[in-house]
């Protein structure tokens, strides 16, 4: 395969971090993107470049260009967290050359040449090459969440209490994980914002769902913890709203945070829960879990690729939208619920 | 000895926890406590009855009688966790029985019948029965100050690095840390209140200290966070002081939180720290650490005796209140730096 010299990309506008924190809510791309056209990068003796084939896009990916996710911007390098793809081109190594021509899932990671753009960068060691019953869709959106629900889940049954709890329970992260729950017989509480949104996540798995905006919220939540005594507390959202439940939580609760997408200050509303009722507060990061983990990491990848070809899992498609479109369209397609958008090179 | 069947004591006059939490400090003793004679309690099965001849006033004190400790008043029972006194009867086992007659150090735990009496009533368990070189003074104040030193150091020496953050610096607690830490060559940084604060806690052992009012103190606090790289936060305080400082602290830091003395909001700053730096966040109960390291427990004790009786610790005595004047003076006294209240019936 003829490996051009330059390729369209969307290229980082912000250096480093924001100084001016904002939602989750991507309003236009502009402020954080541009199109430009780059030099196709070489690889390092340890990468593999790729030909993009499909792109995700999560809230890590948002959050990041916005300059409020956990690695600094480099201004003019390609964003894009996570994608599928074909290996054209690997570093010195007898791994990296042996994925060459082959189809992989891959997160870039820090390598700066992110998958929103016709040829993607990534660490030989985080690609995963693929099984031929993978749907693109599926591949493009392997790594961040499908891996995240397995380790987190993973998490749930070392912790021993079938309840749990999580925030943002619509994301197909934890759409993924109530499936696994119920599999197992564990029993999720998910909160939601919208009414719409609580007969397909029971369907999926969820023992309960709460709507975070309705008038009965903190009495509902109150009585669905007393009667389930959750301990861990998965939680994207931080704020207000993560505050309330860990608070409401039983002794030896777990505030376990992946995700921050309420800006609004997170308080520990009674510190001495953590003194006298053994609380307490932590994160989580896929990275860290899997450098941690090492020997959970190959059988995670293997049973996430069994349930995207048997079918037991699939990726919920809001819009496939082309690289040349994606300024103008991924605003108004990420503000619908329910599903994931691509970016197509 | 004879015991009489009627005693005098300070009786809690709220009941359960306060709806109204307020700061630390001791504005009066009118609106938590009344003096009163009660009936001498028995001892039930397991406990002992003690002659107090003196009864400390620690922080948890003060906040348990104003209702915002972690375990609930009984109203019109007697106040004080912690004294010295003289075992006169002992409940049906061989142990409780083994130590009338006895000198010891004892904490009334949740007896409901606390030391700001006459008599207390603890469980014989946590009796220590003390050698006769340690003072009076010493013994009043060697489980909750001594105990908790001993077992928060020995966190920071199972953490593996020197230096270690302590906020309330100036309390009778953290200067015995900072003397532990000195002896074994760590380097405690300590936050005061007051400048006149920072040479005797220097002497005592604290590489550094900083005045949390100065107004360069964020600028120092980085400074010194920076060149000695601390992981462990003992936090005595809580609310926007701490939640600067575990913003500042590098990567995998532990904020251990073991007080609450400001009621401001206690927020986390950047929950992406949790998880992208692995930073965490807890509490620490004395209680709590003794259940969980048993094996612990008798060598601290040892330990803390030890130290008494040789000079390596001394209980600094800002005043001996009366139990009959502990109405209208302890508040004053407590208002004092650097030193320890007692009240003796």
């Amino acid at each position: 395969m003829a490996i051009p010299s330059e390729m369209k990309a969307l290229l980082l506008v912000g250096d480093g971090y924001t100084r001016t924190p904002s939602g989750f809510a991507l309003e236009a791309m502009e402020p954080y993107l541009e199109p430009g056209d780059i030099s196709v990068p070489a690889p390092g003796p340890t990468q593999v470049l790729i030909k993009v084939s499909l792109a995700s896009i999560n809230p890590s990916d948002i959050a990041f260009i916005k300059g409020q996710y956990g690695q600094p911007r480099v201004k003019g390098q390609p964003a894009g967290f996570e994608g599928v793809g074909t290996v054209v081109a690997g570093g010195d190594g007898p791994y990296p050359k042996s994925l060459v021509g082959k189809r992989v899932a891959f997160a870039t990671g820090v390598t700066n040449w992110g998958s929103w753009a016709d040829y993607a960068v990534a660490e030989a060691v985080v690609c995963i090459p693929l099984l031929d019953t993978v749907r693109d869709e599926d591949g493009a959106a392997m790594i961040v969440n499908p891996l995240t629900a397995l380790a987190m889940f993973d998490i749930v049954k070392e912790a021993g209490e079938k309840a749990f709890i999580m925030t943002a329970g619509a994301s197909q992260l934890c759409k993924l994980i109530a499936g696994l729950a119920k599999e197992e017989g564990y029993r999720p509480i998910a909160t939601v914002r919208r009414d719409e949104q609580i007969p397909l996540l029971k369907e999926i798995g969820a023992a309960h769902v709460l709507n975070e905006k309705a008038a009965d919220f903190k009495a509902a939540l109150r009585e669905v913890i007393k009667a389930e005594q959750p301990r861990i507390f998965l939680d994207a959202v931080t704020g207000p709203l993560a505050s309330t439940i860990f608070d409401a939580m039983p002794k030896r609760s777990r505030w376990i945070i992946y995700g921050r997408l309420d800006g609004e200050a997170t308080v520990i509303r009674e510190p001495g829960q953590l003194i006298f009722q053994h609380k307490h507060v932590e994160g989580f990061w896929l990275s860290e879990w899997m450098r941690q983990f090492r020997d959970k990491r190959g059988p995670a990848i293997l049973e996430a690729q069994k349930r995207f070809s048997d079918g037991r899992w699939s990726t919920d498609v809001t819009a496939v939208v082309p690289l040349a479109e994606a300024m103008a369209k991924v605003p108004a397609e990420l503000a619908k619920p329910n599903g994931k958008v691509f970016i197509k090179p």
